[in-house]
């Protein structure tokens, strides 16, 4: 693979910023890598384990003279952050950013891109439920889905670019509208993370079944939950804040759902309940089929990951 | 390890019934196991994969003589299983099984057990997403729990032979009241599956969003929910109509604070979205500490399962 950028800077230094990081370096694909996190504790990680080529304590340092500026931060973040860099920009450069919410992104990006700058909005669709710098490795990005967000008339060099980055990263590229793109997320993403933080809530509140019975006797189903539910508050708190019409949209149709199966179960109706979960497998059998989870069965235990 | 029985049989040759068999040969815990299934193609199946020393054509002749009789069939199909093998089943022999839900299937049980025959209901706390005689395997219970759940006045030498039983196949062992059992598996596997079942269905409703988007862009939060939501349909019917009222009450809460939330989400709280997410994720790790997972993150695709 070679050289996509001369100079890349990554803006935020968590789990998203450091896979790209050791992606980037694993193929070559940028020259120099500088970075900046807004705490003083994340640059000085950063340094110690050798995350960034230069990591630099202002934003604005860290862009000066960079071909591609990569905005890692909190959806909700995103906005000041690019005020903060706009004037350092370098004629000719593209922003990007990697935020799980793109609509939002756009209207509080967007004006602070002056001139001559190309703005590329990006979301991989990759993570783990942990964060910070020390969280991230380079094959992350692997055979995952990054979704390119380019506006109307944007410089197609830059989009190529910037697919060229993602594809060097182990990546698949597709473009979507920035609309679409919050719909279908708020579907694969944000709804079912809101349920599962409100289920292991709900655990949590319980006052008959102890905190120890329902840790002690997670089953598959819960467990998996808690994976989904230990991730980053702020980022979800942001994803659910500026993608809010979407997510709502969802969970209104879910909780009409619900309400229609637990009155089968409450009336006993059988057949509608056999139905509906033999309807839910055919979904399952196309995830596997496209190769974007492996029918090993979970152990249950995170077994296999030993 | 020692043998515990002299003669097992297992009615229903499925997931938990075949890990069984496996399990008790991995550690020599029974003389003869002997194997029941209600169709022909399943019976057929387990004699060439040799599952069980001997497969039987009737519920009777399997249970002759048998010292523990472990029916292994849906929650719903228990008490007609129970009926069948009444009269045939010894004195002096133990009776267990290994549904999910215990009070419906004490009631359901209970009735067919013989004077001189002991009933020990139990439910180990394993299973993955795939079914039938094919899926199982030894390692199964290896650290997970399994619940017993006898009467008052049960016999102990049965109980404990039984405890002896699931400890040799590797489950660690405790006692529990089946109303406590019934609710907290509602928290802990039932409303957590039934939930999974229903957003994957509302994903496969959205008209805007295809099914193909649906299974190419699923995240981590959707695909756990595809996995969990792939279990097998007759299983979790009965499930759901034999804890009715547990599934019901916790559903009833999950409703409740999945209000609360979307409310946050409308009114734009931040603060309240952030705590709820930040007391979620002890819960986490509780479990991670107990060992019934593992913090490795979880790629998204198994890859590490390859
Ligand atoms: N995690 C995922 O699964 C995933 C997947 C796809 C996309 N994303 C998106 O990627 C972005 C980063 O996520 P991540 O998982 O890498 O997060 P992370 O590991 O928590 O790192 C976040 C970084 O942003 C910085 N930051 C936080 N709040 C900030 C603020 N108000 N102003 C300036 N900087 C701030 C943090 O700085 P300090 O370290 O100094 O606190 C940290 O360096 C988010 O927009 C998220 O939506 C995440
Ligand atoms: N899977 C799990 O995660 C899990 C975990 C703990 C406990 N359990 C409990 O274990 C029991 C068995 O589950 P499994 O996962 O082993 O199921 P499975 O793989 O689907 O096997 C079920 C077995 O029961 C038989 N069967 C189905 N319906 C029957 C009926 N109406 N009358 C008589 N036999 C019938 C099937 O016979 P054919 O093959 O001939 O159709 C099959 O042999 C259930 O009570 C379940 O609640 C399951």
């Amino acid at each position: 693979m070679s050289q996509v950028y001369d100079r890349v800077a990554l803006i935020g230094l968590g789990l998203i910023a450091s896979s790209m990081f050791w992606a980037m370096k694993r193929a070559g694909l940028a020259g120099e890598v500088t970075g900046y996190a807004r705490s003083a504790e994340t640059r000085e990680t950063a340094r110690q384990i050798g995350l960034c080529d230069r990591v630099c304590d202002s934003a604005v340092e860290a862009v000066e003279g960079a071909d591609l500026i990569v905005l890692c931060v909190p959806v909700g973040a995103m906005g000041a952050v690019a005020q903060e860099i706009s004037a350092a920009l370098k004629p000719g450069a593209t922003v990007t950013d990697v935020g799980s919410v793109k609509r939002h992104v756009i209207q509080s990006v967007a004006p602070h891109i002056p001139e001559g700058v190309h703005f590329v909005p990006a979301h991989p669709l990759a993570g783990t439920e942990h964060s910070g710098p020390e969280s991230g490795f380079a094959e992350l990005y692997d055979n995952r889905w990054c979704l390119l967000v380019p506006a109307e008339g944007s410089d197609r060099d830059a989009v190529e670019n910037l697919r060229a980055l993602w594809e060097g990263m182990g990546a698949n590229v597709e473009e979507m509208d920035a609309d679409h793109h919050d719909l279908v997320l708020a579907v694969t993403s944000h709804a079912p993370h809101l349920i599962a933080y409100t289920m292991v809530g709900v655990a949590d509140d319980l006052s008959r079944v102890t905190d120890s019975e329902v840790i002690k006797y997670s089953a598959a189903g819960f467990r998996d939950f808690t994976r989904i539910a230990a991730s980053d508050p702020t980022m979800w708190r942001d994803v659910f804040l500026t993608n809010k019409d979407a997510t709502l949209e969802i969970l209104g149709r879910f909780t009409e759902e619900l309400f229609a199966l637990q009155r089968a179960i409450r009336t006993g109706d059988g057949e509608q309940l056999f139905d509906y979960f033999t309807r839910t497998r055919a979904i399952r059998r196309g995830i596997i089929e496209a190769g974007q989870d492996t029918d090993a069965p979970d152990f249950g235990r995170g077994k296999a990951a030993q």
